[in-house]
C-alpha cells in the first residue's frame, strides 16, 4: 500500500508567494480598476538584454541544423559555461575555481531545495529568521525536523539564528550543535549584507565544528561596498566548509530563462558514522549524474554571453537601473519617516512596520489603500514579523509612483 | 559536525552512460582515426524542426523586449502548454485529463528521480529487470533499499521483476508487497510494449494492492501497433493508481532542449500511517512549488509549437526516419543471424549475443571491431546479461553502415 510522506503534512499553508498571489488576484478581481504595483516578489522587470538575446538566436539556429545541433550534453554543464564561470566570477576576484568544481543548473532555488539531499538524513541545520522560505520548507518536506509549533511560530528540532536590528539583521553561530548553516548573502529578505571579517568568523566556526555552510549568494551583483566579499572564497580556508550557490535570476534578469550553478569545492567533506571523511565533490556529481539530464543548452549559451564584454556591459547597466530604485524606496520612505534597513548592498529594502503594526495588516493596508504589493516579513520566519520586504525590480516609474503614494497615506506623524 | 548521505556510498561504479563514455573516450584517444558509430545512449541527431526553431525565436525575440518580457513562470507550467498537452496527448485519444493534473518540468530523468519524494520514506517499490537506471539509483540514493549484494548482483530490498524472453519481455505484478511500481511502456531498454490488455492488469492489480504505478511514456510517439496504448489513462480506473511520466526528448528531439511533464491525476491517493487517504496532486504541486521555479518559458513555446499542425508533421516525420532506422537494425541483425527483440513499437532494438557472450564482452568487441558504441544489457539489470541494446537514433547512414560492419564480423556462423 503506497503511503504519503507525511512531513509534507507539517507544511504550515502554502508558499508564501503563492498566498500572496492568491490575495492579490482576489483584490484585482473585486477591484479591476486598480493600478496594482508588484513590488512583492523578487522578480526582474527589465527584458534580457540584447547580448544575450543575439546569444540565444545564433544557439536556437544551431539547435536547428543538423551540423550543429545538440543532444544531451553533460549533466554538470559545458565546459564553455564552466570556464567563463571560473574566469568571470571567481578569477576576477582573485580566487581559484576548478571547472570540476563547478556544477550548471536550472535555477539557485532547485539547488538550494535539493543540495541537502547527499548529507545524512539525521542532519540539524540553522537557518537565519528571518529566511527565504525554501531552505527550511525543503528540509521540513525531507523529514529534516520535527511538527510545526503554534505556541512558538516556529518548527521543532530547527535552529533559528535570530536576525534583528540589535546584531544589524547578520545571523551569528548558534550554541547548539548543527550538521548544516544557510546562509545568504547579502541577505533575502532584510537586505543586508555581511562584511569580509563577520563572514570570516563563521567560516571560522565552520572549521572548528565541521559544519559545512551552504552560501547563497544570489544577490552579489548588487553589493557596492568594498567591504563586503562576492563570494565566499574570498574567505581563506572557505574552500573546507562551503558550498556556494550562484545564480543569473538577478544579475541577468533570467527568473524566467532559469539558469544557476553551485560550487562543490574538491577539499570540501562531510562524515560517515565511523568518522571517515567523504570527499563532497563526487557525490553531488553523482546525484546530478543520476537526477538531471543538465541544463538546456540554449541557455546554457545565453548564461556564457553574461561573461562577455558587451554582455556584462548591458547586464550591469541593468542592475544599475534597480539598485537606483533601491535608493528611491530606501530614502522615500525614510523621508516618510519609516525606519529602512537594506538596500545598500542589495535590491531589497526592509521596513519596519509603524506603529507595532503585524506583518500582515500592512500587507493588507498597502493593498488596499495604496494599491502597492509587498511582502509581509512575517512569511519569512517569526524574527520577520513586523516588517515588509519592497524589491527594487519594479519600472522606475512605477518605483517612483510607489513610493509617492505610501508617502501620501502619512502612516508616520 | 556534517555527515554524508551514506546511501550514496552503496552505489555499485557511476552511472552506466558515464562508464560507456569514458571506455569510447579511451578507444578514441589511443585509435583516433577510427570512424566511431554511436548507437548507445538514446539520444537523438535530428535537429529540431522548423516549426519549433521559429516557436523559440519568436520567445527569445519576446523575452528581450520589455511589452513582452516574462520573469517567473508559474511553477506547474504556463496554461497555454499545458493546455495543449491536454488537448494534443490525451483529448485526442479520448481521455480526459483537466490542466491542473499536468506538471511541466526540464526533463523526465528528473522527473522519475524525484517523484518518490512525496511517498513515505519506509517505501518498497518494484521495478522491471532489465530497467532503465535512474528509478533503482534514485530509490537507492534516497535510501529506500539495503546494501548491494554482490552474490546476487542485486540490491537488498528492492523487488526485481524479471524480463525475459519467456514472459516476452513484459513485467508482471510482484507476489511480494510493495508500494510503487516503476513501468516503462514502451520498454527502455528492451524495446518492448505491453497491449492495453497487459497494462489493464498492472492496473487491476495496483488498486487491488493499493499500489502506485509510476508510468514512464518517454517512448509513445514510437508505438505503431493499436493494441499498445499511448497513455496509461486509456485503460479505466487508471487514474486512481497511476502517474504518468511523458518527455519531449524523443517525440521532438529535446534531449539537448529539455521538457518534460508529469500527470498527477486528482483521484490519485496514498495513505497515512493511520490509514487516511491523502490526494497526491495537491503534495506533488507543493514540492514542485517549493523545488522549482518552473521551466524556462522559450522551452516551453518550444514545447507548445510541437502540438501545432506543422510542429507535430515535422516531428512525426523525424519519428518515422528513426523508425525505419530501428527496421534496418532489426532486420539487418535478424538475417545475420541474431535474435533480436523491441524495435517495432520502439526505437530500440534489443540483441541477444551470440555464444553465451557477456553483454560487456560484446560491448567491447563491437566498439574494436566495427567502431560501434551499444549499451551493455547487463548494465540495465541482472537481466539483462547477455543482452544488448542498440538505439535508432542515429543518422540513416551511421545505421547502415553500423549494421554492416556488425554483419560483417559474421560472429554467427
Amino acid at each position: 500500500m503506497a503511503s504519503v510522506n507525511e512531513n509534507y503534512l507539517k507544511l504550515q499553508g502554502s508558499y508564501l508567494f503563492q498566498t500572496i498571489a492568491k490575495k492579490v488576484d482576489a483584490y484585482t478581481k473585486a477591484h479591476p480598476e486598480a493600478k496594482i504595483i508588484r513590488l512583492g516578489i523578487g522578480d526582474v522587470t527589465r527584458p534580457i538584454v540584447p547580448a544575450i538575446v543575439e546569444a540565444m538566436h545564433k544557439a536556437v539556429d544551431e539547435m536547428g541544423k543538423a551540423e550543429t545541433f545538440r543532444g544531451y550534453g553533460p549533466e554538470q554543464g559545458y565546459e564553455f559555461l564552466r570556464e567563463a564561470i571560473v574566469k568571470g566570477d571567481f578569477k576576477s576576484r582573485g580566487v581559484d575555481i576548478d571547472p570540476g568544481e563547478v556544477f550548471v543548473s536550472d535555477g539557485a532555488k532547485t539547488d538550494s531545495a535539493c543540495i541537502q539531499e547527499i548529507f545524512g538524513s539525521d542532519l540539524k541545520f540553522a537557518v537565519s529568521d528571518p529566511v527565504y522560505p525554501v531552505y527550511l520548507d525543503s528540509n521540513i518536506m525531507f523529514g529534516h525536523t520535527g511538527p510545526w509549533n503554534e505556541a512558538k511560530g516556529t518548527y521543532d528540532g530547527v535552529v533559528y539564528l535570530p536576525c534583528s536590528p540589535e546584531n544589524g539583521f547578520k545571523p551569528v553561530p548558534p550554541k547548539e550543535k548543527v550538521d548544516l548553516v544557510y546562509l545568504c548573502n547579502p541577505s533575502n529578505p532584510t537586505g543586508t549584507a555581511m562584511t569580509k571579517e563577520e563572514l570570516g568568523s563563521w567560516v571560522d566556526y565552520a572549521r572548528r565544528e565541521k559544519v559545512v555552510l551552504i552560501y547563497d549568494a544570489a544577490y552579489e551583483a548588487y553589493i557596492t561596498e568594498t567591504s563586503v566579499p562576492h563570494t565566499i572564497y574570498e574567505i581563506e580556508g572557505a574552500k573546507d566548509v562551503a558550498i556556494e550557490l550562484r545564480s543569473y535570476s538577478k544579475c541577468a534578469g533570467f527568473t524566467g530563462v532559469r539558469c544557476s550553478y553551485v560550487i562543490v569545492p574538491h577539499a570540501l567533506v562531510a562524515y560517515k558514522k565511523d568518522g571517515t571523511a567523504v570527499e563532497l565533490n563526487p557525490l553531488w556529481n553523482r546525484r546530478q549524474g543520476t537526477f538531471t539530464n543538465g541544463t538546456a543548452y540554449i541557455i546554457q549559451r545565453a548564461a556564457e554571453a553574461y561573461y562577455s564584454e558587451e554582455g556584462h556591459k548591458e547586464c550591469m547597466a541593468d542592475v544599475d537601473y534597480y539598485m537606483t530604485n533601491a535608493h528611491i524606496i530606501r530614502d522615500g520612505l525614510k523621508a516618510a519617516g519609516f525606519t529602512v534597513y537594506g538596500a545598500t548592498n542589495s535590491p531589497y529594502a526592509w521596513i519596519e512596520t509603524p506603529k507595532g503594526m503585524k506583518s500582515w495588516e500592512l500587507f493588507d493596508l498597502l493593498l488596499e489603500k495604496a494599491n502597492v504589493v509587498t511582502t509581509p516579513g512575517s512569511g519569512f520566519g517569526p524574527h520577520g514579523e513586523g516588517y515588509l520586504r519592497l524589491t527594487a525590480f519594479g519600472t522606475r516609474e512605477n518605483t517612483e509612483e510607489a513610493v509617492k503614494r505610501i508617502q501620501a497615506l502619512h502612516l508616520i506623524q
